[in-house]
């Protein structure tokens, strides 16, 4: 398809995982700009297929909906973009800018190799800016700007005890594997949030007073949430501005998951024989999760818990791209005109995402699209869908992207 | 049976349980002593079937052992004590004290209703001194001694989060119910192993120094148990008379069981909705379990954790008759004389047993015995057996103790 539209495409083979697609268009002008897009063409499984309206893979459009899984995520986005590029060329004749696009097949399963892929290809996905997968719009119809992603490293802390689960009568003499976790995790966060390891905050870069602004004026739904959250309240009773901020800025240290002992209905009398605990830290520009891996440890260490093995499930680096970055300021003012709405800028965004590796070569990386509402395209579940008005929009999003890049000078 | 061998007998029905066997044999002597047994006719399940070499429901002796369900816990014992009295009558013709029996149908789902049973049946129950089920003798065949069980309370604390598991990069504003148990269990124990419950310890009765030097004593074999257990060290490092003295004379709070959120293999990346832990407080004389109960309830809404709900699982008071109590001191001879062995006194053992709801009458307990061995026996477990020989010294320890406290005036 990519060679249809005109781009020169090529896969590009990787060790351990699918390939990545390459592609580029040249201007031919001189002092023109590079942009390069990033999507990826791999999708979630479409499991529960009894709970599909329509097959997940037929792609078929019901009252101006197109139901079919990766339509939102992230296979619509691409199509989009080929269309638009290929609109462009028969309306224009050429582009504007120096066209590049990577596209990676192993995005849902945390993108293992995009960081030896990018730095084994710095020179051939050398560009001024890149634009991300693409932003839906949000519920409001107001084009999303997305900067920045917080890192991830993903743990698991293991206690044992006995080689099997022991009468409980035994609890005065044996080492319990989930006292063990529980008292290891006590040190490593208190009730007021604040992560107690050494040297966690340190490398923090600070969000600049306009960051901070404009994540105070976030839109953000609070009733809305806890309905659907069936909650009270939010942690620490945080609303408003306070509320935003520490979505979008803190770094996190979270449980996902503890087991240990008897885990079934009513009661049984032991002492466990192992214990475990999953831990995601969400970390921001510029903790580095290698680092926060070995203050882990020397916290553990430090605090007399030598015998808590840690093993690694997951690691991303934070990315973010200043506001101040002048690439932001077209894509913020084209998305605005196309859309004619406010763009809703998101200096950070609450998860994580390996865009860290286009923009550790030094490249400005931004997230917009406009393909999608938020509220129903279902990303990851059934009745994935977009609406025909939207992917539209997705396209000219592009064409109106390349446009404004190709009036930078 | 019962009656058979000369026993009055009747079955005594209970509301919401399997009924009691009540039996008396009068001793018609003026002045003589009243003797109460406990036993329990009820079993654990069979199961695993195939693991059995026997059939569990045959009783089948090979090389000098019988194999059976139940025949170590607890109806070979019950069997051998009939057939102990059905022999003292044949051969001496009466008996020298008033003999009671209670045998109970729920021992193997923590009795619960012992304590309104004994209440309702007091005056029927009134007894100089009881009996208890029957302990084994020691892995050297010494004579086991018992004078006293921990106390149990078992509470399942469960925290709330979101109605359903959330992404984690929520995690900065959703109450993480893991965390909140985390933090509220931080509170309980710390690594020192003392519990921070305000008063926990308040009630306790002090052991005698004699009792103290027994327990010091208590045959342990550290090497053995630590091979068995897998284990390096125990608890704290201890050992000797402190290893000794932590298993049977101090209270604990053992978490049982500990969960929330994705517990599968690899990494999810969720705020759980809901975490459990269950918690069981091994109990000594005086604590009581509804005022431990109550002092957790205060002591968790004392430090902020009002949120966490706790539900009762299992209660048990604790128990203990002193060592000096006169009737220890006959069992203790007779037993040895009977076995040509120093007698292995426990002025407490480290689980938890309803003879509380005797000793609450005022009847000072004594569990004693001598059917089998602790090594072989396999009690709650396929294989289930007992010697022939320990069957026969049953029985002698059983008539053993009649006559010596016919000989009490």
């Amino acid at each position: 398809m990519m060679t249809e539209v005109g781009i020169e495409a090529r896969p590009i083979e990787i060790p351990n995982g699918l390939p990545y697609v390459y592609g580029e268009i040249s201007s031919g002008k001189a002092g023109a700009k590079t942009v390069l897009f990033y999507n990826h063409y791999d999708v979630q499984p479409p499991d529960p297929l009894q709970e599909w309206k329509f097959p997940p893979f037929g792609a078929e459009v019901h009252d101006g909906v197109v139901y079919a899984r990766g339509v939102a995520d992230n296979k619509g986005n691409i199509i989009a973009r080929l269309n638009a590029i290929e609109a462009f060329i028969a309306t224009v004749g050429d582009v504007p800018v120096n066209l590049k696009f990577m596209f990676e097949g192993d995005e849902e399963i945390s993108s293992p190799n995009i960081s030896s892929f990018t730095t084994q290809n710095k020179e051939l996905l050398k560009s001024d800016v890149a634009i991300w997968s693409g932003r839906p719009v949000d519920a409001e119809g107001r084009p999303i700007v997305s900067l920045g992603n917080k890192g991830l490293l993903y743990v698991e802390l293991r206690a044992k005890g006995a080689a099997t689960d022991v009468h409980s009568m035994e609890a005065p003499i044996l080492v319990n594997p989930a006292w063990r976790l529980v008292w290891a995790l006590a040190t490593l966060k208190g009730p007021e949030e604040k992560v107690l390891i050494d040297g966690f905050y340190d490398n923090l870069k600070p969000f600049t007073k306009e960051e901070l602004e404009l994540i105070e004026k976030t839109p953000f739904d609070e009733d809305e949430r806890k309905k659907d959250r069936e909650i009270e309240s939010f942690l620490l009773g945080a609303s408003g501005s306070s509320l935003k901020t520490n979505l979008l800025t803190k770094p996190t240290c979270n449980i996902c998951g503890f087991v240990g002992g008897y885990i079934g209905r009513g009661a049984k009398t032991i002492v466990p024989s192992e214990s475990t605990v999953k831990l995601d830290f969400r970390l921001l520009p510029n903790q580095d999760p290698d680092e926060v891996l070995q203050k882990l440890k020397t916290h553990l260490a430090r605090h007399g818990f030598q015998d808590i093995q840690v093993e690694v499930l997951g690691k991303m680096p934070p990315s973010r791209t200043p506001l101040a970055n002048k690439y932001v300021d077209t894509v913020v003012k084209s998305m605005e005109k196309l859309l004619g709405k406010p763009a809703v800028i998101w200096p950070n965004c609450p998860g994580s995402s390996p865009r860290y590796a286009i923009e550790r070569l030094g490249i400005p990386v931004i997230d917009t699209g406009g393909c999608h509402s938020y509220v129903f395209s279902r990303i990851h579940s059934p009745n994935e869908n977009i609406t025909v008005d939207g992917y539209m929009r997705g396209m000219k999003a592009t064409a109106t992207l390349i446009n404004s890049f190709g009036d930078l000078r």
